[in-house]
């Protein structure tokens, strides 16, 4: 990740929340008390965005003493301790919310994502995320996804070709959509198909990745026939954790499942003064 | 909402996700090719984020135009039509993800919030959400909550004084912290309780608003009782749509449930070029 | 208050007076030169915004060092030192004028509200702000009323509700105005009336505080007598050094001044090098 | 002025009032009720801002329509109008405060610096500001000196030389000093000098323009005899309304007032709804 | 391209260049003077930058009417029209350097680009662009490669693999470094190799693309033998005009050439009142 | 220069470089390798930027330590050492190419500059640049042409005043052209003129500079002698190293050369890991 962008991102976290001031915390407690919190998990799963908690104490305070006891893809269980934050009782405060707003959230996107890792590993299939993410946190939520076991799919429209049924309808045809991006030599080119048939023309047009959007898993075990590994196949829409298994062993090579991050549940994490 | 905002959150979802261009669309899509695309429902729930959505196209385009045909608040049914959207295809395509990552999230927020609001419409209690937000789209998520007919706790920690359990403690007491805030007196105080002689001790302080903390029904209804009406009364903690009647029962004024936003479930909506 | 916006404050204004480069210093004074500055009071008042002085100075050169001889709110003497500026000569005159700019101001604002409040110190009331600050330095300004005795009213139209008399006559009556905004538990609700009759009238809606505007002293002394401390009764308009005394020995609790901060006079304090 | 950096404060001092939104505006007052506001003056003065109170109400709303009566720079009799705005009444109400705040401050300072001008307009003088100006408003409030009949000295420390005493300190003398920074055609170098010696040496080194600060007047006649317009000789340091026709009686080109920016008293104007 | 991002860089110029004020033209052209531009070619070459020069005029002022009378990409003869401003005199003579030194500078590299791909049209070849681009403004310089009929090569770290000489080292050996990056179905893979030894060592990794550095000809022609097709190559380093046919004749694919950005030679175009 | 705004400019530039990351060394590189790399000259030419490069790796990575060898505006020998940058590979490899970027560019113009200054260096006469710099760069490349010699001319549009043709048509006349801006005793007014007589019109407006706009030798010598060093003289348009020194030998005070920044040729300057 960008070091930079992070650090944009949660200046303006703290913006959001602190605003003019955090009313309650800067009457009640003393500019000098100290304290300690500890970072710790409540429920089982996969930590992610610990550097992320960092920044926003570093950020509040540059003063707070931030020690990581876990790192980013290692498993957590009940009770166990995350980390420790030590400096002013005040700075402590303010940041608790935030830091635990963006952990949350990452730690659940990577738990999640580490089921439907999990539920396919005996498939060399790679589980990928999509461009489904919340807007303004992109970068984080496809890093979580990479600490869960997941890969990514492209970051956004700038970084590789999809070609999707408007496009194609546009082009008149796949060839003519593939031929008028065949501009660079640095991007991938995937087309997006919804038949056999269509699969069969992205092929000979030289695609790079084919993706087989709502196929059934004998459409889709038919289009890994006749590709025969010439090409990259994804799976995409509707995958769940009840049938990824069934299109893993279809034979693609690739499964995007939007719900990775289209669906956010934050995973429990509290920080308690001690 | 502030307009202002809404614009600046949506610029910088448009810079992550077209960034330097659109590599696909530029390269398929002619410059004047122009069409019309229709936002849809495709399942039950509750719209929010429309004016949102029509910002991503305006942002990208200032001659789309955009027709509403329904609007935030109103219930959606399957295959509804919700607004189309016309102008040149690339700023259509170009708008469509984000626009939807937008719409779906604050529907999904604005529909579970009515599920929530619903179970408990025979008792005399508002629903509110919490800080547990997505970090930058605080005021875009607790606008979807009140679109969904609940209603907002505090913005942030400058609008609203909330008096936790560390602030108790560094205090040494409710009466202490209690008087060390009471500088303003345009801004409501809260204090956070977890058992019924804490709760009495803040009603003496004269507190606005109590907080019970992950109380039991049993507990509540002894504070509802002990302080009749004086000041209102707000159930926190593990409040789900299971047991929402029962702490709505047991005659608090108000129930904050973090689920309204830290748990995300994007709603399904659509965009179809026609 | 929030550092991370005084941050964003002093940079913008660093840029506003550097820009380019200060193309006198730059030329004149060695790069390695190095000096210290004293920063004095010369004349009486109270001391305010040192903090943001000292923050001019580490973010034009982080090797600055600023020891505080005095602290926010104390009663400066002629002559008396504030602050000792160390380091690269370069550094400390390229800040001088900018951080006085901020100290003057704010100081003048402390200065000039210690003296309203202690014209009423006999009274149980409390002296407090408006809306009338200058432009994006309100978080400031309102910063430097609290130091010099002052309370702060909302500090914006965002965290709390004050319903004016365009509000009534667009809701056709008191009393359905206040029924719209009540919303929210979390904010106050003020109206602001004009006669005794509406006094009486927001008095039965149950708004918390009630603003009576530019009423003469014999009015005022008649709500107070109705409201008899049920709710929050606030002055506004028209007060001077002059009348406040009379204005509180009215029996309102809170006297709103918009020259605390519509006016502002520089404090006298001035940097130099020894 | 440049009119993009206008647009850039007004837009951050809309942030700073509305921030998450008018909670009293947006409830009580419905989307389409329209209604036209007169901005009128209450007491004598020069009118200042009037285009930046306009773009307040153009960037909260872009269908406002802002009629102006009076131009920047004309005067002002109590009670004449002197712009209407009419739109939607929300626009209206969230605008007024902080146009004003600009169109209040900006027109004090014409009006005081009008006031200054009188005074000294039977003398060949020019009356300037310093760079005592509010932080990140100096732009507009050097733009209000010009309608006020003043003029500008340098806009910061980019655009012109001025070598005080502790530059000459460290350059061990006036001419070493001048001599340093001679290095560009295009910007004009002004020395300050405290004693008539100085002003002679400064003389010498050919300086384009001599500060006389502090001097008494019988010192500044000596100067100005001796320098028998060679150089702009500027007059600076506790210039009032009181003392400045002796000043230029002296025979100065130019004197600088600090308290045309340093003092800010906001000229009464209001906006009332018609 | 982002016109968003366009937006960004234009506004950022005309801060830079205009800052305070045009003091000139605000004081010598009366604010409602109008007159017309034109926009000349002065000499040969290609035509870049025109929307971009648009922009610049649109930002400064909205009222401004522009006329394109070219296309990007279109070839300019000495004193061909390439477009007419209209509006306001003070805002055309505000855009006008601005607006050239964008359009000089990208028709610049688009004429180069022109060049060097004209010397290899016999050629079945690509003749790309580098990272070696001015520092913010790289998304419109590879604009102008591509309106010069030059194509990309990745548009910064982010969208595309290159592993050079220092992370082979740091993995030890190509195979490594290679299979440390192949986490992403989405981004090629390119591997940078000075000999041909270890091209056919990356050839063996399954690496998209392998980029020849500063190989002889008979090197080159070596590896094209080799690979027979099955990668891309691409030869880079001290290509000019005067040796990339030869290169071209080796058989590689593409050839990267810094020369088109990291020169720049400002294309001589004038704006006249007319 | 202001710091503050090299380091958003490098703060910028690596968010166009990095955005999302560097994904072939955050992927190659392991997060604990440390290295040290030379900055190194590898052609003759002049230093500039090195504490912009500098800036750039502690903006990646504040860990790093840059020792610089050498210093702005000193010569450069090949294979001569510039700076040592050790810390960790990761960040060393992420700001190479934006630091040479920058170094290249900004060590370009300076020895370019330095080349027309030692062309004309038995002359009384300075060499100066113009403002067609590149967009966002100007203090940048401003900086580089006094690095290597040169002296700038007017930074921007806002700090000194050059009345061109365009201004004196629409004032009718010179004259009433300067009059018009005679309004700061702060600023220098410039003339351009295409005449002798213009010249001398300009002359007796008492301008300080007039600039000759492509006069021939002989018009500039006439000009010379009439004005016999009343005003500073400026010879500007189509000045190159073939003809300065005869431009020079005219005996004007100033020759503008705008191929100092609307040519960028980058200096060859490299960075190795060691």
């Amino acid at each position: 990740m960008n070091e930079h962008r992070i650090r944009k991102i949660v200046a303006e976290a703290i913006e959001e929340d602190i605003w003019t001031g955090d009313i309650t915390t800067d009457s009640v407690i003393s500019k000098n008390e100290r304290s300690s919190g500890e970072i710790k998990a409540k429920e089982e799963g996969i930590l992610a965005g610990l550097p992320v908690a960092e920044q926003v104490f570093k950020e509040i305070d540059s003063d707070i003493d931030f020690e990581s006891l876990k790192k980013d893809g290692e498993t957590l269980r009940p009770r166990e301790k995350i980390a420790v934050v030590s400096g002013r009782t005040r700075s402590i405060l303010k940041g608790e919310r935030i830091a635990l707003n963006f952990l949350q959230r990452l730690s659940g996107i990577a738990t999640r994502t580490d089921k439907y890792v999990k539920k396919v590993e005996d498939h060399d299939v790679k589980v990928v995320d999509t461009r489904k993410t919340t807007p303004n946190l992109r970068m984080l939520e496809k890093y979580a996804v990479r600490v869960g076991g997941g890969r990514n799919h492209r970051m956004g429209l700038y970084d590789a070709v999809l070609i999707k049924d408007n496009h194609i309808r546009s082009a008149e045809g796949i060839e003519e959509a593939v031929k008028r991006v065949r501009k660079s030599h640095m991007v991938k080119i995937e087309v997006e198909v919804g038949t056999v048939e269509e699969a069969e023309e992205a092929l000979c047009t030289g695609a790079d990745i084919i993706m087989l959007d709502n196929m059934s898993i004998d459409e889709m075990e038919e289009v890994v026939e006749t590709v025969d590994g010439e090409v990259v196949l994804e799976a995409s829409g509707n995958v769940n954790l009840e049938n990824i298994d069934k299109v893993a062993a279809a034979g693609v090579d690739v499964i995007s499942v939007g719900a990775l991050t289209h669906r956010i549940r934050s995973q429990d994490i509290s920080l308690d003064l001690i």
